[in-house]
């Protein structure tokens, strides 16, 4: 479990290192082509406007400043310190930042925790001098940060050799600094601004969460995109992606090690104890993230989101100059979790009259014809946003943009089909000169190049305005941990549900028979045929060793089974401790479900839910979701799985009780988030759901204790 | 059934159509803005090195050329006709170039099959003289076609009033011409020389499989790109396909209508019969086609393939200055099928050695430090090819290329590296400015600017490679069609068994019992209980009418359950003529499995196979075949799905007899193949597979004769 304490109130320091109005480069050197020489040149190239102190005993002057021998000379306490000095230079430098106050301090060194075990021992020293002087520190092994609005250029990638992004609203964060220069230069290609660039590096001190939850509070920063190799302070993030979420700023991350090979890569190559997956995939759902699988996706959503429109409904309006590539938008849209809902019939009827040619159903082609009289592009498009009700409208406007007849009258002849349904979100595809392009931008639309990905951006987009419409999940209170369980002690089967059904899991009547008599009288009691197993802490497979007999009918048979039961343990687990024999009655007909949770080494307790049998080991139909969670979200977490249909009633099959099914995984959430210090994983399997009003009952409970 | 005939021969026609050394443009005009104006204008703007006859009676000249009066004042036949003339004046002039002997005519005017049934009659009138008169049409409703090496603009696509394409190996064949013209837009903008181009429209005589026959033919053409709304002649598409593919020619498609909702869509966009999507899957599947869902991802992997490396195997070597990356290039390598398999040990060791930041695994991670020093760069590099026999290696190289300082060196030690590794594949991902990239492309690597893209790239290289190395299946001999079987006469289940147990099907013994005493009979015959069921053309769902008895044991319980059956059947279904009651002993155990074959509307009988109930209803976890295929296709069929490990035996469970299994879906594929006139679709639901050894047994069985 992690223990980092969450940053939950924000560091006033942030502000004067992530955008300083002073620096010092430590270690600044004349040599352009190195570390020590780069940060400099760059904070004059770009023109930083506070005072820039360079630090070099050596040296009077560098790259023509002034030099100071000291941070401890300085006239004033800088707000940040550029550290460009070898790793072992580090930690005197940071006793010296501390005695003067320094807020940070970016240390670029690598040879810390990615090296060596004797480097992570650095790294832990540094860390410490650090937060005893007071001083936040960025990295080490980092490239640096970069404000455009404060001109502030302290890193020394080389990506920003042939220019530096403009300012603008995208915001980055990334772990990796090669990645974090790759999508610089890639934005500033494309003309996008990026006003806030962060790179962590080994985040011994200052990492993505607590980046995320300063963005989430500036003005300026519309989006922001992440390069997320594995999280180390779980509860940093959860609060960072809370308050973005909150200030209603999408986020938009690439997460790597999605595969168990990257996953191994990734082990082998960050310092940070990598969370499962599947983890990250709730966590993003959970806050309304979109995770991009390409850097190209991450770059076209972020800059889409710079438009500011997030559609809270899902309803596509498709037009188009061509008929195939409708067809194909409409691919995409069920693709990207679109629905492409007809015109109405009187509509329809008006859109021919308009233009005969069309395809007036959605997608709505209107063939090039349109073209001929600019008005009908606008009556058209007035008339499919207004009667169509659609809440997005991409529109294939083929090469026609390009053309230097057609450029401008399209361009405004759709500006005024879109007037008054700025609420709508308006995304243009078409192969034009990059200048044509800009202008329709520039009028407000986003471009796309590419039909797909011109819906994907739609679907991206929608997903944040879902997220930001829905009301935060409420948060259920949570029980006092189960006085019984210690991290320590391994428990029976039935000792774990004892424990269970003290939190609201429902089971089945059982008795742990202690003698051949009590099984017996168990047996008359249920009066229906019974399953008996061995009861021990040391047998958990127990149908190997004959531990198991079933449809035991009557008080007789019960009392033999219980004695084969306890003398087939003697036999085949000699030295096993038997509790007892566990009689149960026979289960019954439900639809098999699997509930389990596990702690995630960053995000804590999670719980994981799928249909039994093959389709959990074949399809790996599962779905997972943070504890704790309440009945609404557990209605949504078994709604997701695609095997669903079966709980409802598949082929006239009576429905199951999903209602009973979605309280157990609320109250096993709450169980495992209330019992997170002493429980690694817990797993009921089979559950077995009822039809409806009669409930669930879990026929196994395992607790992992620890 | 498709009734048009294949182009088993290529029409030498084509040659000059294609690629015209003269060309006449009937309805030329000097309003270079309109049809009849902008192919005369690309001609002469794009130096066409042949003859250019202007038509139109009512000038003498038409832009600078001396204009003729009609096709019959010409002084020679030319190559081709580009028809700029509306619709009603097409089949005159049709007559006119019949009888000068025209080899083809380009028909670009709309309001034909496309627009109304009117449209339609004159479309199949246009085809008929144009039949007559030995003249091959392209269209009509198409934007024409251009060969770059002939100089050739018989279009009049507005996308090329920027610029054409420059010459090249990608030859693009398009039934939309709005999407010609964008793809071209698209090549021309990012360099990617488009030789061939090709728009079909309505296809009333040319369509795109003859177009991919002739492609297959013509050496300067290295990789064919489609845009697919629904093919109209299977076979003739089929042919092109088998054509590309033992040219060693790529085909990189995009096919649209994969959604319901695209589908509808596109039945309402086309004129042509949509095959199911699926069917599309298995025959791109079969013939190698790589699918594209984006235009980017088309004209990414149609550039990848000029390069001409198509490796056999699928090991890749992943070699990064940045580990993030790598863990990204991983995640990227299982998603498009590749595979990640370590360095050997000793060579890693050789590898620290050289590099002691390195992570030498795979991915390597060189980090930048090994920019200080190029030699490393040469080294590293051979040691990885040689030492990790890697079929391709994708290397991300950061920005590090754009340096003007390194770009050069850079390139010159990876050249080196690779030297004498021609055969295998290296792509290079970068973000730098386009000149540096085609440098790095001029110097013979595969360059792409998103890590994602480029792992996409090898993947798709990978499957042309496996399937230009794979041995065409071989097809099994058909046996004769049924002779029972005629399109009109519906089939009960016991007829239906009795065909396809000729065909080779195993069922149960079973007895269509016509008395109760025959029933009785047989089950004293069999001795293990029977399973009881009505048979009768007229009851398809047999257990809701009470026409389902199971475990019916002994002679007197048999006779009792006819008696039975024969009431039901008479009280709830009294219109049905009975044949009988079916006596079969009950079911083995066994893994249920589906086997159906299907007509599809163009390409013919296909042969779908899955695992059965749920897997099958709930994740379409199915698989399509072409029929008819030999045993070696049905066993990858089966290894396909993504139930089959159930098969093999999931948790220690016994295989099943899948070599049966594989017998069963090759003879079904004949039976559909060899009575493809009379038989619409066949199920055998389900079947089940029994353990090693005992074969497959089908349960039932369903002809629909058509």
């Amino acid at each position: 479990m992690n223990t980092r304490t969450s940053h939950l109130v924000i560091d006033p320091r942030l502000d004067r290192i992530l955008r300083p109005r002073s620096v010092a480069v430590v270690g600044a050197s004349n040599d352009i082509a190195r570390i020590s020489g780069r940060p400099l040149r760059y904070l004059l190239e770009h023109g930083f406007d506070g005072t820039i102190y360079p630090i070099n005993p050596k040296r009077d002057e560098v790259q023509g400043l002034k030099a100071w021998p000291s941070l401890a000379s300085l006239p004033e306490t800088p707000d940040v310190a550029i550290l460009a000095i070898p790793a072992v230079a580090i930690p005197d430098t940071l006793k010296e930042a501390g005695q003067i106050g320094l807020p940070g301090a970016i240390i670029m060194a690598s040879g810390f925790a990615e090296a060596s075990e004797d480097g992570r021992a650095l790294q832990d020293y540094v860390r410490d001098i650090a937060a005893e002087g007071g001083v936040r520190l960025i990295g080490p092994n980092c490239v640096g940060l970069f404000s455009t609005g404060a001109r502030f250029y302290g890193t020394f990638t080389q990506s920003l050799d042939a220019g530096v992004p403009q300012d603008g609203g995208v915001a980055v964060v990334s772990q990796s600094g090669a990645y974090g220069g790759y999508i610089a230069w890639l934005a500033r290609q494309r003309g996008l601004g990026v006003g806030t660039w962060i790179t962590t590096g080994n985040e011994v001190d200052l990492e993505v969460g607590e980046c995320v939850a300063w963005l989430a509070g500036q003005d300026e920063v519309k989006v922001i995109a992440l390069y997320l190799e594995g999280i180390r302070n779980g509860p940093a993030f959860l609060d960072g992606l809370a308050r973005a979420r909150a200030a209603g700023k999408p986020v938009v991350a690439m997460k790597v090690g999605r595969s168990e090979a990257g996953a191994r890569a990734a082990t082998s190559h960050t310092a940070s104890l990598a969370g499962a997956d599947e983890v990250y995939d709730a966590i993003f759902r959970e806050f309304g993230v979109y995770r991009a699988e390409t850097t190209e996706e991450q770059l076209d959503i972020a800059e889409a989101c710079l438009h500011g429109v997030f559609p809270s409904g899902n309803r596509l309006g498709i037009l188009t100059l061509s008929g195939g590539v409708g067809v194909q938008m409409c691919d995409a849209a069920v693709k990207y979790g679109l629905d492409v809902p007809p015109m109405p019939q009187d509509a329809q009827a008006e859109l021919k009259a308009l233009l005969p040619y069309a395809a007036v159903t959605n997608p709505i082609d209107t063939t090039a014809q349109m073209m001929n009289d600019m008005s009908l592009v606008t009556k058209n498009l007035q008339m499919v946003l207004e009667r169509g009700g659609y809440d997005s409208l991409v529109s294939f406007l083929t090469t026609v943009p390009g053309a230097e007849a057609y450029s401008g009258p399209l361009r405004d002849a759709i500006l005024k089909g879109v007037e008054g349904f700025e609420e709508r979100l308006a995304v243009l595809c078409m192969a034009a000169p990059e200048e044509a392009k800009q202008a329709y931008r520039d009028a407000g639309f986003v471009v796309s190049q590419d039909a797909d990905r011109a819906v994907q951006i739609v679907g991206a987009l929608t997903a944040f305005g879902q997220s930001f419409a829905a009301a935060a999940a409420t948060r259920p209170v949570l029980p006092a941990p189960d006085p019984t369980l210690t991290a320590a002690d391994t428990l029976s089967e039935h000792a774990a549900k004892q424990v269970l059904a003290r939190a609201g899991v429902p089971f089945l009547p059982e008795r742990l028979a202690k003698t051949r008599d009590e099984a017996a009288a168990f047996a008359k009691e249920v009066g229906t045929p019974l399953a008996m197993k061995v009861s021990s802490a040391q047998i958990q497979h127990k149908t190997e060793i004959g531990g198991v007999l079933l449809n035991v009918s009557g008080a007789d048979a019960a009392a033999a089974a219980y004695q084969t039961l306890e003398a087939n343990a003697a036999r085949n687990a000699p030295d096993a401790v038997l509790d007892g024999i566990l009689c149960a009655p026979m289960a019954p007909k439900g639809v098999e479900v699997i509930v389990g949770t596990l702690r995630d080494p960053v995000f804590g307790p999670v719980v994981m839910f799928g249909l039994g049998g093959v389709l959990v080991e074949l399809f790996r139909d599962v779905t997972f979701e943070r504890a704790p969670f309440d009945i609404g979200t557990a209605r949504k977490m078994i709604g997701r799985v695609r095997s669903a249909p079966l709980l409802a009633g598949l082929r006239g099959a009576k429905p199951s009780d999903t209602e009973a099914l979605a309280k157990l995984l609320s109250d096993v959430s709450c169980f495992a988030a209330a019992n997170a210090e002493t429980v690694v994983s817990m797993d009921l399997n089979p559950v077995l759901v009822l039809p409806e009003g009669d409930g669930v009952v879990a026929l196994d409970a395992v607790v992992e204790p620890g």
